[in-house]
């Protein structure tokens, strides 16, 4: 099945360009609506970082060293590497007696204008802390320490890894479908939209087993600490401030963004074909408002989908639609 | 007809994401070989500028004021903000007893990570010579001093704009599909990318007569000072230079790019459907290596298509690929 017209850019009364995607929406039982193709298989990349996450909290070691839901919140993260991001990750590092040399994601500029700034003006280098991916690696560490595997937690083989591949099976429901290497060095396994689509659908329906008992935790974790989850300003942050705490969202590279909606009892996962940000931000907006968890009036609402496109002098130049066929 | 399959992002030995796009390359008699639909009507966006440009030389509006070759080039510019660019603009306006205040292009951060540091960290903010069009809207009001029109240079009825419709018109061979409003704020003409290819064709088949001896020396203008097309690691002063100065090329937003090759005679002219700037760099590169323009062996054509993908840790991560049926 080919992929569904899902987001338009328009200028000067014409659609200058267009984003193609597949998106699904499932509950408990299975698909409940689709665009594109529910099979299509692809990398959710950042956007199942709750589900690495679920061995942290199933296995105990979460419980182990103490962590809170704030830390809980920034395992499930690509943050914007802000200081209260990158100072909870050094302070749980610390908690750990380990250093932000014992990640393995790299080192990166961060998002937050304040942070990169700060680093820009004074000569200074990003450490792996910075890195947006780095409170996931230290739930990496912390269930690590917890199961006594070696230093190199990202390989694919490392237990951690395995856990993670465990549980990433268990909620899509689906075998691996292969993986790669993500951005933050950890193994990314593929799975199909409806399989993604599936996992959200379980987080938004936990039940009572210990499973669900760390599902409800990082859901909560997530929509009470929206700021952890990404930043200010960022999408993820901003939908489920927007979403009174209703909702936890999570994107990913490359188009992708997943929603758990528990009062629904749904789950959602998108990918824009061509991985543009901008169009995976639209749709899930799109999708939040077609199942009426968005107020119509929502300023987020204009920054993500509805809102005019200005030129550098703030004239009006275009607009974002969402393509016909594709909720809005 | 549909847009073809472009340009490819593999990860994990599978294709996580699809550009797609329409391409045309024509000669001076029309097209030579499509991808996707020559029809489609689009917006040039920047890449049409060396076209904006064709009544300030045919006017005698240049040679008025004595513009160099490094002047034209910068007037079909997308530049960096560099300091090059940012002093190059700002002696034009002097010399045109005109200030930065008589730029109808808006401010926004230089792309020129020296420029765009030295402005962060002593708090200063950018002014209009900092935009990437800045250049163009100095070649406008050089034309305007020309034709004597007043201030208002980017009002669609301004004759400075009427002279730039009619050159559209008269290169791309069709009568304007309608305009938008630009990023800096001029008008843009929509065309199929047919007549924007037929159109760089008769910039790479120049007459001797006034508009051939004008489209001559604005290509050789682009393709003599590169670094003012665009800048320091930018793709179309890489491109122009990998191309020894045989060619010239140049960018527009929303996943546009053109070429026009003297020596072969050709002119080419994409966009990606989604607007991507990956996109359109990997194709034109794509189609330039089609025509035996680039050498196999140029790393510019590793650093926008065929190199790998590495994550923060320098690790392969994956890799970009011309789709099946797209030229590599």
């Amino acid at each position: 099945m080919q992929a569904a017209e899902m987001i338009e850019l328009w200028r000067g009364g014409r659609r200058e360009s267009l984003h193609l995607g597949h998106a699904v929406i499932c509950d408990s039982t299975g698909v409940v609506e689709a665009w594109g193709c529910p099979g299509n298989v692809i990398f959710p990349r950042s956007s199942c970082k709750m589900i690495q996450a679920l061995p942290l909290v199933e296995s105990g070691a979460a419980d182990a060293v103490g962590l809170t839901d704030r830390q809980l919140a920034l395992a499930c993260a690509s943050h914007s590497g802000a200081r209260i991001h990158v100072e909870t990750v050094g302070d749980w590092l610390t908690g750990l007696d380990l250093s932000e040399a014992d990640l393995r994601c790299g080192c990166h500029m961060p998002q937050d204008k304040e942070e990169n700034r700060r680093l820009t003006c004074s000569d200074q280098e990003p450490d792996q802390r910075h890195n947006n991916c780095s409170g996931k690696h230290a739930g990496f560490l912390t269930l690590n320490r917890h199961l006594g595997g070696g230093p190199e937690y990202v390989e694919p083989d490392h237990p951690v890894q395995q856990a993670a591949k465990a549980a990433f099976e268990e909620v899509t429901g689906e075998d691996s479908r292969g993986y790669g290497i993500d951005g933050c060095s950890a193994p990314n396994h593929a799975c199909s939209l409806k399989g993604l689509a599936s996992a959200m659908a379980a987080f938004a329906n936990p039940g009572t087993d210990r499973r669900g008992r760390a599902m409800r935790r990082l859901v909560d974790a997530m929509r009470t600490h929206p700021e952890m989850v990404a930043g200010e300003g960022r999408a993820c942050t901003s939908l489920m401030r927007a979403a009174r705490g209703k909702i936890a969202v999570k994107t990913g590279a490359e188009g992708v963004f997943v929603a758990i909606l528990p009062e629904e009892g749904l789950g959602i996962a998108l990918k824009a074909l061509d991985g543009a940000t901008r169009a995976s931000e639209a749709a899930i907006v799109a999708l939040l408002l077609h199942l009426k968890v968005l107020d119509n009036d929502d300023p987020v609402i204009s920054t993500y989908l509805t809102g005019p496109i200005r030129n550098w002098r703030g004239i009006v130049t275009g607009e974002m639609r969402t393509a016909p066929g594709f909720p809005s």
